[in-house]
């Protein structure tokens, strides 16, 4: 049988976005707004992402309003006040310095929720966090097919998530999993902040790849 | 400042290999031995993922050994024969008569697991799942590299996670999250195993999209 055979410089390209992807926050975003045919190629890039039992369970909630998006932020600075305690010394004013979020910034906001199964799904049966899963595989869609498009996004994870149900009227079946900020930037930093800041190192090839079990490191392979 | 900027064909070819990626089971896998640079550049895109924090908290476990498989095999052959019982009626029949997974068809198998931090990390800690959801970002990534490679790439759900953690000796930092089986493939099927059989259908776009709230649908878009 024959299908769709991608070629070398396909694959560079491929690895090029992934590389050039960046979390973008609240001061890169421009005003620029972003054009409506933009925003259905990222949402249908979600839709090609797998899913457990073809189940499709996520929901997009697409926020443009000013009063949505400031009560948003309220729920981020109220949780993030309560962060910045846990991180001691040098760090406590390095996280203070840090701008997190691009909430009120970024013209678009995407709310994602996953809603529960009302009825067993295949493949979910054993693990049923695989549903919630599915949900973060169209996010990274999402990521990537936005750099292409040259338009930036940023997740914002320091939220309340039963506040963020309140706040776009989630039903019990619909649970609060990521908050996305999308628009246009000024730039793309080549690497990602916290990197360049020095808050984390990125880790070795060797320190996160095992061989036959998590007890032996991987090592035929170079950093 | 200046940034690679995307073109209108790159935007194309990345939708074609989310569009193309599919999820691959033992039925489609051939013997043909992945070459280990292909592997790796598997792995590296996996590491250009996004983690809350850039804490990276992702490990996987590559796995070779015929006996690793077929154990991992047996744990799933008794949680499939669990799952087969909650389908009913003509779809208890069609579940029994899937493939769902190629563990020992595979060449390579590859473990996902996430380590849970020892101190705070930046981002996670209104919502500590974020770091789970940042492996699910590696994995999405892999997927859609195996893809470009024209390498097929299958996800295990149907796994008791406390059985492959046993198996691959994970203490109690390391939770498994995702077992995936990678190799070449005599074809990629057009469309979604599950949609073509009528397991389940596709959803619109405006099944899954809403404005402003969960209350409203989306409508300004056509299907």
């Amino acid at each position: 049988m024959s299908y769709r055979k991608f070629e070398v410089d396909e694959q560079q390209l491929l690895e090029d976005i992934m590389r050039l992807r960046r979390d973008v926050r609240g001061n890169r975003f421009t005003s620029e707004p972003v054009d409506e045919k933009d925003l259905d190629r990222i949402l249908r890039a979600a839709l090609l992402a797998p899913s457990v039992g073809f189940s499709q369970p996520w929901r997009f909630v697409d926020i443009r309003d000013h009063e949505t998006k400031a009560s948003v932020a309220q729920v981020f600075k109220s949780e993030n006040d309560k962060a910045a305690h846990l991180f001691k010394d040098a760090k406590h004013s390095q996280y203070q310095q840090l701008k997190l979020e691009g909430i009120t910034e970024a013209p678009i906001n995407l709310a994602v929720f996953y809603q529960h199964p009302q009825e067993a799904v295949l493949g979910q049966t054993s693990m049923p966090v695989a549903g919630q899963y599915s949900t973060i595989c169209a996010i990274q869609n999402m990521w990537l097919m936005a750099r292409a498009l040259n338009i930036g996004m940023g997740w914002v994870s320091i939220l309340d998530g039963k506040r963020v149900e309140q706040l776009l009227g989630a039903d019990e079946h619909h649970e609060f999993v990521a908050y996305l900020c999308i628009g246009h930037v000024d730039t793309f930093y080549d690497k990602p902040e916290l990197e360049t800041l020095g808050w984390e190192a990125r880790k070795a090839f060797n320190e996160v790849i095992f061989k036959e079990s998590l007890q032996s490191k991987h090592t035929d392979h170079e950093t």
